[in-house]
């Protein structure tokens, strides 16, 4: 079993967040309006939640050799402060150890900014069985 | 106080799941590659794990009145089953009055698609005082 998360990190843009607000429909001002969002305590536009958390998923998935979490698996995340075009964001284990409990993993981690900042900590709850190479999650057949 | 979440969406689409891919990197072929997904155990291509999170995001942002989550708040999720183009997928609120501690509410929420199937459980723990019409959140400042 791999014992700690693989690198991954996510690098945001203006492009990138207005790409993203397309997708989700959300075109908040303080997301896609670099001068309406300059005159809010931002300062500027800061990214959607879900962007900086990408390292997470990747690093994650990666970690599991599967696309997509496995059913059942529990992600809990804690938002410490937002993420800017220009940030990088990349994800950095906490736990040393997989702290395996009888039938599932934990993962700890925290997402930092190319300032060292937190923006995101948490961790990742998975199946024991996971991360030992299996290529095909359990997901539900259609 | 609003008392209850309100509605959000989100319509997945192959076109949106591509888009994705360019934003996050993750071209993986379960996501990207209709033909090489439907040879795996999905039978099909399936939206990256963010996508059918983003009505949590948008519908608890709603209700705080803001437009990303506030430093501190928690979100705690588990996933249950994938989500594919051509799903839609909404959030519903399962607890009917807000469970106010101290100094926090907690929402908890599933989201389902098009077929009553729940594809995310979870809940969000954001600040007692949110949700009560401040426009701007307890962001750090750059």
């Amino acid at each position: 079993m791999n014992r700690s998360l693989p690198p991954a990190q996510i690098v945001i843009s203006q492009a990138m967040i207005d790409a993203y607000a397309a997708i989700s429909g959300d075109f908040n001002p303080l997301h896609v309006d670099p001068e309406a969002a300059a005159r809010t305590p931002f300062r500027g536009t800061i990214a959607h939640g879900c962007i900086p958390m990408e390292p997470i998923f990747q690093s994650v998935q990666r970690w599991l050799g599967v696309a997509v979490l496995p059913e059942g698996a529990k992600m809990s995340l804690r938002y410490l402060g937002p993420s800017r075009p220009g940030d990088t964001i990349h994800i950095e284990q906490r736990n040393k150890e997989d702290i395996a409990a009888a039938d599932t993993v934990t993962l700890e981690f925290v997402c930092r900014n190319q300032r060292g900042e937190a923006v995101i900590e948490g961790h990742c709850v998975v199946p024991a069985a996971s991360g030992e190479g299996c290529k095909e999650p359990a997901g539900r057949s259609p």
